[in-house]
């Protein structure tokens, strides 16, 4: 394949079908020429964040996968269940471009100085379409990265770091003092957990493997529970109490994870407290799901009171509440600390073209805890 | 059985007994001599509501009862579910009093002018221990009954009418513009069929049997959605659609019925939508579960976005939440329309001997729509 100019770039796009069908492709699109505050970024690295998997994959049974289409122009079709076609209605047979964030250097810039002060700096950005060689963006939406940082270094500056910031802000902000996170050994849990240390937060982690609960105490964690374990309610129960936290956020989702929490909370508030209460502990506790690693039912026995609540979460919601100015302090503290409490790790650098292979996808749809990807869509195209 | 002075007078009390059985009696109790700004009210009604029934028959399973005691001093005796015994500790071994609210006649007071001055009126109290035949009370917290009002028709002043006065003010407060209600036949769910009307507030009522579809088609209500019939989710959608109704107030808990609605917004939400929005639809829907006429776990498929909550909510909470003076002009509110709006029928009238009657047991446990007992703690006694 010839290197592409700037002018053109491939683009990874997605596309349910009204036939059934999921189908993965690469295409290649017209870099447009950047308005006056706008410019023109090489993308050099982008995550497969679990955020980006339900736009990529549309719910489709990826164990169907076939490869189809030539090496220059891969292509991947997989069945989508009939279940999960009713909720796909808005998006059906549109090919839509795919990635939330990434980083790299900007090659043109719009005639505004803010567009051309830009102009071969490495750059963080957000916001859809990632899975390209370029990317057309408002200057002012690009996060400076700290000279000396690497693409692959910033590529995860919002939505990792972010929602991290954002947890421990909601936290705050309702009025709570300590948190627990689920599947707390993920990429985002040990970055959690770095900020928890760092600001001297209290935090429960949840994780389900011993080799988990070693990966967060490695990385100084003080109170880590293991789902698994036969002492597992009343390890958490002893961990709420020593920490006093009363807001969980869940990336599990399903199953009985987020009721579990709630009665240990309950367990944990009624040991302090000084009288019978019939209605229960009049402490508010609340579970924000903000994941789907289990994508069943979610059940719970109501056994805590009635001071409680269990809601969604998500991190743009979270950022416009705040406002522009708070979300930019934030961004702000993650540029200044990529290189540590927000350092990323991969475990594989692949290129567009190498993410449709069929064994690469098999890896990075398990979403399992350490296996996460990069791309870096001109990987081999310069 | 003589008749006692206002000096002293029967109380029903509930014990939660250590070896597992709930015991259910009456006791002599002496009545306090009132301080300065109290009174005594000679309890003539007290409704037994669900919200009683939790403190009274403390989980036990009532199809064990027995009958215990004698003619003058009858007790009942229930074997409570070990499961149940665990939420049970803070009142093992406690003779509790029981009875939320209630109405009658002050027939004794305090030395302070506001107490004085309710000697011989009609008032309802709100405060527990109302299954008693003189209840010891602050004069503040007498609402007084418009004249011509008697005890029985001011019975229910506070848990059902604050109730529904409650979920409207929290509708508002929290940004909705209609609200859907369950089990929604009851008396409160008529009360609130009846506010809602006056107010011209959307409701969307859902019932399960096509009898409580007449009940409240003939008291006015708009929409009746049966959750029996084939068409339950579309009759639903197409009431949130027309009253765009975001917020719901479950009183069943248990099953599947919270998720449904949730489910049914999201529906109606995505039919106003006009793009696609991956994560679902924007607009913030409220599940908020206050009673548990199905004990059983609740569960649900989160097929609703990531923009919705399910909670408790508990109407002593929403009192301290809006302050004295906001629920106090609920609280006359009630008063003034207590025999229009807020007006509620009973099935049966017993006395407290008569309440501890096994075969009355059997019938007012059920909680069954339609099926309202009222406790005359001084029939046959003066």
């Amino acid at each position: 394949m010839a290197p592409a100019s700037a002018s053109t770039g491939l683009q990874l796009r997605s596309t349910a079908k009204k036939d059934g069908f999921l189908e993965l492709s690469l295409v290649n699109v017209t870099t447009p020429d950047p308005k006056s505050d706008e410019v023109i970024v090489r993308i050099d690295a982008s995550p497969i964040n679990p955020s980006d998997q339900g736009l990529l994959f549309a719910g489709a049974d990826m164990s169907t996968a076939k490869a189809s289409g030539t090496v220059d122009s891969p292509a991947v079709t997989a069945t989508i269940p009939p279940a999960v076609m009713k909720a796909l209605a808005g998006r059906l047979d549109q090919s839509l471009p795919v990635g939330n964030e990434g980083a790299g250097v900007v090659v043109q810039a719009g005639a505004s100085p803010a567009a051309q002060a830009l102009i071969g700096k490495t750059v963080a950005i957000l916001g859809g379409a990632m899975y390209s060689q370029y990317r057309c963006i408002k200057a002012v939406q690009c996060l400076i990265l700290p000279p000396g940082t690497t693409p692959a270094e910033g590529a995860s500056c919002f939505v990792n770091p972010l929602t991290a910031l954002g947890m421990v802000a909601t936290m705050r902000s309702e009025g709570h003092t300590a948190l627990v996170h689920t599947a707390a050994a993920s990429n985002l849990g040990q970055m959690l957990n770095k900020v928890c240390i760092k600001d001297n937060v209290g935090l429960v982690n949840i994780v389900r493997k011993q080799e988990h609960v070693d990966t967060l105490k490695k990385i100084g964690a003080t109170y880590v529970c293991n789902s698994s374990a036969p002492t597992f309610m009343d390890d958490l129960t002893e961990a709420l109490v020593a920490t006093g936290a009363t807001v969980a956020f869940d990336a599990v989702g399903g199953g009985t994870l987020a009721g579990q929490i709630l009665t240990a909370m309950e367990i944990a508030a009624n040991k302090t407290a000084k009288e019978y209460s019939r209605y229960g502990s009049t402490t508010h506790k609340q579970v924000y799901i903000y994941g789907g690693l289990d994508r069943g039912p979610t059940q719970f026995n109501r056994t805590f009171g009635m001071a409680w609540g269990i809601g969604g979460w998500l991190l743009t919601p979270f950022l416009q509440k705040i406002g522009f100015e708070a979300a930019q302090k934030l961004r702000e503290r993650v540029a200044a600390e990529i290189k540590t409490t927000f350092a990323s790790t991969y475990t594989k650098e692949v290129s567009l073209a190498e993410a449709l292979r069929l064994e690469e996808i098999a890896v990075y749809a398990k979403q399992a805890t350490g296996e996460k990807y990069l791309i870096n869509p001109n990987k081999g195209l310069r």
